[in-house]
């Protein structure tokens, strides 16, 4: 009786488990069919290539499917596929690296190959598969070797690997077969028939650009510098309830910087193969790109420290900290909203926002003076105050490193925009002035030392009081309205 | 005359640079044979893994040289070459990931090859190539699509492209062809083949192991860290002629670290691939050793801040300098040898040094406190050297996060070591633990608040006087000493 119970118990068990296990697998499934969809929904671009991969593969297809070429290019058709299948890559830079390196190394260790062919042969049967093997043998160690050398890695690894790959079966096959210059001249054909498949695909058909995915990258890269100092005070103030807590989830983007370099050295380099394209013209300065990310990147590693001290819980006194909040948050806001004229600069790739940037910078500036004056005034009383005050300090110090940080990179910009000819226009000058003019008033007319500040709303309007430094602008209202809104 | 003098100038000159040019050439060619001489000596192993490719070459070659064997495969013995040159990779992680791969994908492919291509038969001689097309389209494209996705592009990137590949080529040309099986065996075959030679050769000729790499890479680059923090002291304080110059060079040596997140992660995932072998077992804990990367990038970045404060002219007033000298000096150095400590036991894989990782760990924490007591000490006597402070006390500061980074840094390698089965010794562990007392000695015995000690040699040996903290080792001196020297 226990027995049967047992088993009973057992079989009910058994079928509970498969209903689990059922239950499971179907949301499982649903799980990943969601992540697929959402995958898909996040670039778009990724389910476009995959299609153009597809029309690539059924185009060169019809080189089979087609008698009258079929009879032209026989089996060579399948290097039409095999070329389509290993050249077409997500951006038009990256296939025609790989598109034109193929062809080239090809042609070169095709001719290479014929003519080894022919020398071997001066070696009667028994020589020609010694002289050819040795040939395939220094040659591909040579090929395989100068692969290691940056210069030829960064740009021609593909096309080194081609080579090897060429000269060999030429010169192997060529052992066994009389008609090497009809099958080198139908592989070498239909190759190029595969690889002009790819790029006319790849560039007419809803083409990815590597340059302009740099681009991009680089301005939301200062865009997320740029929400972490706006973020700031927030973040180290946590009890002033000036800023609003929303800001937090975007704060830690930066980190995504610290380790971009890789994607953006191949972008860069994958860039230098495309030809112009809407903004950017052929000789664009794809490698000035790296600097402006190198700068950006420093700046990540200063918040990566800042972080720490954000994060701690051993910060300094009250009393220090609403002393130095003042000037920390302008120092921080401004900071952050150069930056984002920085990147409204290169989205629109114009010259407008530069007087813009370089007020907020000064504004900036002007803060570290208010700064030193507040900790002037927050002078230790005690020894004990002294390490107390520490970490505020240091916070301190690592913004205004992080503030010259924010200058260099306005600067590389600036001297980037002059070679990529970005765009200078008149009515949105103006209004940038006006926008300075605005600025030394909200930077500098505040009182600075005025101590604890917590009831006082920051994020209120200003009185709207226009501090002119040098003469009123001639602009009219209507104009001044309309930048403003810009 | 003068016409005449001028043909004369100008054919010397003509000359002149014609021998201008050819000097010039012979400079630029001894130059660049040079530096691949260089090249090759950096790493030997390049050279090695250049004539290992060779030799794979010619050893596959041997399909097409070999009467029998050509009888047996004929033309398909092309993909064997074709599988040595795309699937030869530097390490053995990378052969047996695209050898298996490759393997495996056309396995697959080629199998649903085959069922397409009877399918598609289904259908008549004109919808065939309907069928064909559509099926090479979609799963062509749901392929690609699937290299997208991280986990597939981390690990098995090249085998969804081998799978468009070989189902493309199986499902095309078996329109053509009505010995597809025969076909599609050929060509498995040879692959097998292929892949086979390179990845024996890759194994048993001087093989180049990912996970052995990525090792010392770990411990090379814990060292960059211990050598920046034991030349930190020549390097901020300039003036002390304490610390010899020579060693600037290789202070700078971190920054590699703070792009080496790609390597590693490559690295970590070819190890994967790999047998056991040598020290390391078939299940080593790879992955772990991206986290202490991670730490070990984290400490690199506090040097990049870190080094603005050394290289800026704006150091603190010299009486402050000199009154934190000797605690920072000795943070640092005992941060930089629990470092070196933490490499020997990477290096040996032993676990004998975690008593003196932590002794001299203890010692820079005894530092910081040492520093504080001399924070204290140099209470500013005015308002203006609040300000003047301000860069050494931000520089102490990130010193101390860098101590902690230390930490954190021995506290994963110890974690780790266990997973990675360290050897544990008896006799080392004692001298380690000699060095433990010795060193609390050193670290603590010493007047911290002598200010003023420029006179003081600090590179001179210290007195012996052990100060046990708590019994006396049992050691002999024999063995103390041997163990020392170790």
């Amino acid at each position: 009786m226990e027995m049967d119970l047992n088993a009973q118990e057992k079989k009910e068990g058994f079928f509970q488990r498969l209903k689990d296990f059922s239950s499971k697998f179907k949301d499982g499934v649903t799980k990943r069919i969601k992540n697929v969809q959402k995958f898909g929904k996040d670039d778009p671009r990724r389910i476009i290539h995959s299609m153009k991969v597809g029309v690539a593969l059924t185009l060169v297809s019809l080189l089979y499917y087609v008698r009258p070429l079929y009879i032209s290019f026989g089996v060579s058709g399948m290097w039409a596929i095999l070329t389509v299948v290993v050249v077409f890559e997500f951006t038009v830079g990256g296939t025609l690296s790989k598109g034109l390196n193929r062809g080239f190394a090809t042609l070169v260790a095709g001719a290479l190959g014929v003519g080894a062919v022919h020398l071997a042969r001066f070696f009667g049967h028994q020589g020609e598969p010694i002289i050819l093997g040795m040939l395939v043998f220094s040659l591909g160690a040579a090929a395989t070797f100068s692969r290691f050398f940056p210069r030829i890695k960064q740009r021609y690894d593909y096309g080194a690997l081609i080579f090897i790959l060429t000269f060999s079966m030429v010169a192997v096959s060529g052992y066994r077969t009389d008609e090497i210059l009809v099958m080198a001249y139908q592989r070498l054909f239909t190759i190029l028939i595969g690889g002009t498949i790819c790029i006319l695909v790849s560039i007419f058909v809803c083409p990815v650009w590597a340059g302009e995915d740099l681009h991009k990258m680089i301005a939301n890269n200062i865009n997320k510098l740029a929400n972490y100092l706006e973020g700031f005070e927030g973040e180290y103030f946590p009890l002033s309830d000036k800023i609003s807590k929303d800001t937090n989830s975007c704060a830690r983007e930066y980190k995504s910087i610290l380790t971009s370099k890789g994607t953006e050295d191949t972008l860069a380099n994958l860039a230098r193969w495309e030809p112009g394209h809407g903004r950017f013209r052929l000789r664009h300065p794809w490698k000035k790109y790296l600097k402006v990310a190198g700068l950006v990147r420093q700046c990540a590693f200063h918040f990566e420290i800042l972080n720490g001290y954000v994060l701690s819980n051993h910060k300094a006194p009250e009393e220090f900290q609403s002393k130095i909040q003042e000037p920390i948050a302008t120092m921080s806001r401004e900071a952050g909203e150069a930056l984002k004229a920085i990147v409204k600069s290169i989205k629109t790739m114009s010259k407008d926002d530069t007087a813009s940037v370089n007020a907020h910078i000064d504004n900036s500036k002007k803060a570290i003076k208010s700064l030193r004056i507040a900790l002037k005034s927050s002078y230790p009383e005690t020894e004990k105050d002294l390490l107390e005050i520490i970490p505020g300090v240091t916070m301190a110090s690592i913004l205004i490193e992080v503030v010259n940080c924010v200058e260099k990179i306005s600067e590389a910009v600036e001297e980037f925009s002059g070679l990529a000819h970005f765009k200078e226009n008149l009515a949105p000058k103006l209004s940038a002035e006006i926008g300075q003019h605005q600025l030394l008033h909200k930077g500098s007319v505040k009182p600075v030392l005025d101590g604890d500040n917590e009831e006082e709303d920051n994020s209120s309007p200003h009185v709207l009081i226009t501090v002119y430094d040098e003469q009123p602008p001639t602009t009219t209202g209507k104009n001044y309205l309309g930048a403003e809104k810009n």
